[in-house]
């Protein structure tokens, strides 16, 4: 049981935005300080901009940013957008269950009890309990020394 | 995100071994009752055995048959033993992790926080919650055509 690389790289890019205040963020430059190519953030980029977390400005200037507070993103809506499937049973997609069992085994309640409990956790932590600006993430990811630079010009 | 198919299945054995009570259940029975192969079944088997869940008894009336107590088997005890990796985010294994944001981020800890109440669900439901000697997965199983057919003979 493992949340994808894509889940993994969402909650990533939506933390240098939210370390990045309301500054829009270069593609480039987030692929740059996670070691990761550009192709590989913007197939992710995708269901985050379709699923309204975050907003796009196209041109020479452009880049992202997020479309919501940080603080109103939590790490559910992320997974919601980013996983494919979370199905913990055959019989949780019922059309295809061929069990024996699916209309009396509890198994299947179960699972969705605990999938449940890993789903309230995850909606009680938000991308600005990750990720600030001007905190040490920002620092980390070379925010820092780029706003020093532009204040140095 | 999902559990294995060798996961669900290492559940189907356990409930199969329950509702037949003490009795040796063969391993060409349960793979008639959830139409899938024997081989599949031998590869789920050797990690539940490996693991004290089950016991094998060899030759021509030989089987499985559960090692303990239904109710001391937790669905966290199956998980344990038939999932490869719980691995939330690259960074739960450090040696692999290469992120810049390792030592501060709190990601991992969120992820895992939603990690340990998933377990903890899990921890609560035993197989005997699923599945116990003459209920009525039993019969849907063909466990009790079976003791029937015995009787009848």
């Amino acid at each position: 049981m493992r949340l994808t690389k894509q889940t993994n790289y969402a909650f990533r890019i939506l933390m240098y935005c939210s370390a990045n205040g309301g500054q829009l963020s270069r593609v480039a430059e987030i692929a740059k300080a996670y070691g990761v190519s550009e192709p590989f953030l913007f197939k992710i980029l995708q269901p985050l901009n379709e699923g309204g977390l975050i907003e796009t400005v196209r041109g020479r200037n452009g880049g992202i940013r997020l479309a919501q507070d940080a603080s109103d993103i939590t790490l559910l809506d992320v997974v919601r957008l980013t996983e494919d499937s979370f199905s913990m049973a055959e019989c949780f997609d019922r059309e295809d269950a061929d069990c024996p069992l699916v209309e009396t085994c509890k198994l299947s309640a179960a699972l969705r009890e605990a999938l449940n409990a890993f789903f309230a956790v995850l909606a009680k932590h938000s991308i600005a309990d990750l990720a600030k600006p001007n905190d040490s993430i920002g620092f980390l990811l070379g925010l820092e020394r780029r706003k020093d630079a532009i204040v140095a010009a």
